[in-house]
């Protein structure tokens, strides 16, 4: 077997641990919690179904590599719960040692690639990583208010905490925030968000 | 909520059923059954990192955007074992059956183009449908592999079923193809995978 494709096959393997990743959302229908590889599927599917809805046009290929790979450093460093504040402090640098062990398994010019996409997507800021952040808060939502809410229940999520991880959201797409917004005021109203008394 | 985008979020909810939906291949370590969406996310990623061994030059998008849709049927038809003869003659009817329903949930527009992509991945002619048919055997190839062949043994899989089912896997990939006989040989020596008197 040919050296490069050695490597990828090992890689190959090594990720398949994302599927043993779990994530705070539970699928809907309130079943179990969801795991990084189902989310990324999901939102790589959705990210192509949805890109009419990006305010900019977006290289779509960028975007969904982006997606399939976004979450990969959780296998070393767990997935971090969108509102642990202590958790967030330390995630970055977890995240960049698993980074360096995980994708450095592939050819070079590959880890370079994958380093690439994913501070792409960590730093937020070109059409393709603002659009591909929608997807990742627009997906583990819709799940979250298809279950009426109960994860935003149990962990008493204020409205702020979702305002203010969605601050950029409008950024990669007005129309599925307006959408996001309405499902958001239903859950306030709903009571399984808690409206804080400053907004 | 503008028309097209409550379709879609319609069926994006609608596809969280492909995460319930179980594959008989176990995850690397002898875990529990990968279901569609992971096999999905996985064979997604494969595609992009492994196109370079393609026969021929491939539109990776579609071949991702293939891959990602290629077992949504599964939702209504459930999973149908690679070696199971008696399922596999009822397959095609009961699937698109599924597809009319599934893809039917989406603008008109898209309903076409799911449609279109999965009619190519099934009929298994193009670059790119032969391609995604290489990560779609590789990659539980691999995991099975990986489980020392843990499904074959438990199957009694005989090795004429598998070169069967992998009768255009070289048309996709030469180089990986090799790397999967070395693979299903190092198995058959183990004992892991019948060797057929006739072969």
């Amino acid at each position: 077997m040919n050296e490069r494709l050695e490597k990828q096959k090992a890689f190959m393997l090594e990720i398949d641990k994302a599927k043993n990743i779990f994530r705070q959302t539970r699928l809907s229908g309130k079943g179990r919690r969801e795991n990084d590889a189902e989310h990324s599927w999901h939102m790589a599917l959705m990210a192509f179904l949805l890109a009419e809805h990006a305010n900019e046009e977006v290289d779509i290929l960028r975007v969904i590599k982006m997606i399939l790979i976004h979450d990969l450093v959780e296998i070393d460093a767990g997935d971090t719960y969108a509102y642990d504040n202590v958790g967030n402090q330390t995630k970055r640098v977890r995240e960049e040692a698993a980074a360096d062990r995980i994708f450095g398994m592939l050819p070079k010019d590959q880890e370079q690639e994958l380093w690439e996409l994913w501070e792409e997507f960590e730093e937020n800021e070109t059409p393709e990583a603002l659009y591909a952040h929608v997807m990742d808060n627009f997906q583990p939502l819709t799940l979250n208010d298809s279950n009426g809410g109960w994860d935003w229940k149990k962990r008493g999520v204020k409205k702020s905490q979702i305002l203010k991880r969605n601050e950029k959201t409008a950024d990669g797409s007005k129309a599925i925030w307006e959408c996001m917004e309405l499902i958001i005021d239903k859950n306030v109203k709903d009571g399984s968000i808690i409206l804080d008394e400053d907004l």
